[in-house]
């Protein structure tokens, strides 16, 4: 399979450790720092140089590596109790991340029966977490890309693409596929406030040389109507049990738009997203962050008047998403029964 | 009338000539430049130190009385032949707006009459220009805040306040009045990419001490589904004969979401944003700004294949606008005939 659509590798493993590729700093300066320490990787997943829920999970497991190599060194006897406080520490650095606390269940166990040379049999089960999710990937890619044939034009929102995950993106995964097999025309969103879009989504585009057009958030209804896409794609953080997903601020809209332009609208993301105990998006709390990331400094002063309201997610209701594509499978119109199907 | 709501001028008169507040520098710097002459009033409209078409035209027309002293004292005789040169000036400093080519037709009439004393007779003049704009924003403030009565929350777009107009503003004159009535929750966005509603909206509500929230153009759909809003307020840069609304890119968007979410929508502007020779929105031309205003420096090299799509404004058909609100009174469901109301 050709990859030169696909170069970006946010995390890499060698010799010397995990090197991380410090997402804050794109597009201006593309810098990796090498992490030899869990507390080192706990540290980059928690300033956000690591970031996207796939990426935090495959990090967190190589930071399990380096710290049985530092532990076993240490002490070849007591090294399953010493190690302890690294899983804490790593299970500390974005308590949200669901994906970071499956990942460290799974190293977890190796480390339980892990009989010689724990660290080569940790090493082998973070590699393999790493290579399912770009597999995972590429299979939804394909998945995904089976629908956009007609398709001219395609709008996606934030950043799914490898710098999200251990390589190829979810959503922006399936643009990478049906780019692939035929020309699109491809449209990201900034993605205001923290600019996923203008920042990390056209870069990630431009390295792989996968032309695209970045549109301000609010022109999206504007490009719709004009009719220069017929799909959106994008990513979720959590999906509920009746299909209903949260994802990033702003994805509600396109939504809505889409519907009135009958733009279709497709929800990429792996199982592991899927929350079964949550039935319905209404119990989905959504986070606020820092309204220092919309107000001028001006406007932080004792005497202003002026707030800020900073949501960081927002659902989109089942029955404003025509698809729903994992790597079981995909679920058109989903809702709860069709959902289920996934696991049966 | 109290004031206390209504305390910025971006455009005050003086012995000294025209100050004019740098609109570029708000809001970390609030600095008034002087103009002396028809060519410096010019560039302060060309460099977008001012902006909004009311205030263009006023300031134009200030620029006028300038250049008359200017001229008049350079020679009695033949400064009505002299002063065609600063008014070709000034007509070339934005040659999209409207506002600009009405106000200074209203002073060259008044050149072509002027008897003694013509600089005195054309400064009467640009100040009822002036006052008439105030004034016709007060008067539109109270016909679109008897619409929102049992309103809690307003969302506005953009900056269509005392900065964009001679004062008191066009839809955000509407908000101060009503919330000169009763206290309401004020949404604005950020109104990427230029920051209208981030950087001026919010400045001269906390100047005002107006209390307001700043959110992110996408977060409004959200807003909306929260049920916050029962409002959405915007002003015009142009309307078509039918009622369709050509207004800053995002407009579109929040019609769109407003509809969806049964919040009710208000267009504010004055008669002469009417535009009776176009009859339908299609028939608007949109502009595209340049897409530096998007891309980080590192997308505009030679091998990017990064581009940007910046238009400038949308158009709201008429149908998802509720009521339109002038100076010579309300539209309700905008269509032709409703329309035509306003001036028979």
């Amino acid at each position: 399979m050709s990859l030169t659509v696909d170069t970006v590798r946010p995390l890499q493993w060698g010799d010397d450790g995990l090197r991380v590729l410090d997402q804050r700093k794109l597009p201006a300066s593309l810098v990796y720092e090498n992490c030899q320490t869990a507390g080192e990787v706990a540290e980059a997943i928690r300033s956000m140089r690591v970031r996207g829920a796939p990426a935090i999970g495959i990090a967190a497991a190589y930071g399990v590596v380096l710290a049985a190599r530092e532990r076993h060194a240490q002490d070849p006897a007591s090294w399953r109790e010493l190690i302890e406080g690294d899983l804490e520490c790593l299970a500390g650095s974005r308590p949200t991340a669901v994906n970071l606390f499956w990942a460290l269940e799974r190293m977890r166990k190796v480390i339980l029966t892990a009989t010689e040379e724990p660290v080569g049999q940790l090493l082998a089960e973070a590699i393999a977490i790493h290579e399912a999710d770009i597999s995972s990937n590429r299979h939804m890619g394909g998945l995904g890309a089976a629908y956009l044939e007609g398709a001219q034009g395609i709008l996606t929102h934030c950043n799914t693409g490898s710098l999200a995950t251990g390589g190829y993106g979810t959503a922006l995964g399936v643009i990478r596929t049906a780019y692939r097999q035929a020309a699109k025309s491809i449209y990201a969103t900034e993605t205001r406030p923290w600019a996923q879009g203008a920042r990390l989504t056209v870069w990630e585009l431009n390295q792989d040389r996968i032309p695209a057009t970045l549109i301000a958030d609010s022109a999206a209804t504007l490009l719709m109507k004009a009719g220069r896409v017929q799909w959106v794609i994008v990513g979720a953080d959590r999906i509920a049990a009746n299909g209903d997903t949260a994802n990033k601020i702003g994805t509600y809209a396109l939504a809505v738009a889409a519907r009135h332009h009958g733009v279709r609208f497709m929800v990429v993301a792996p199982m592991s997203t899927i929350d079964w105990n949550t039935a319905h998006g209404d119990d989905i709390e959504i986070e606020e962050r820092d309204s220092k990331e919309l107000l001028a400094d001006s406007f932080l002063t004792q005497s202003s008047v002026i707030t800020a309201w900073n949501p960081v997610f927002d659902v989109t209701p089942a029955e404003l998403i025509d698809v729903i594509v994992t790597e079981k499978g995909t679920v058109e119109k989903p809702n709860p029964a069709a959902m289920q199907q996934l696991i049966h």
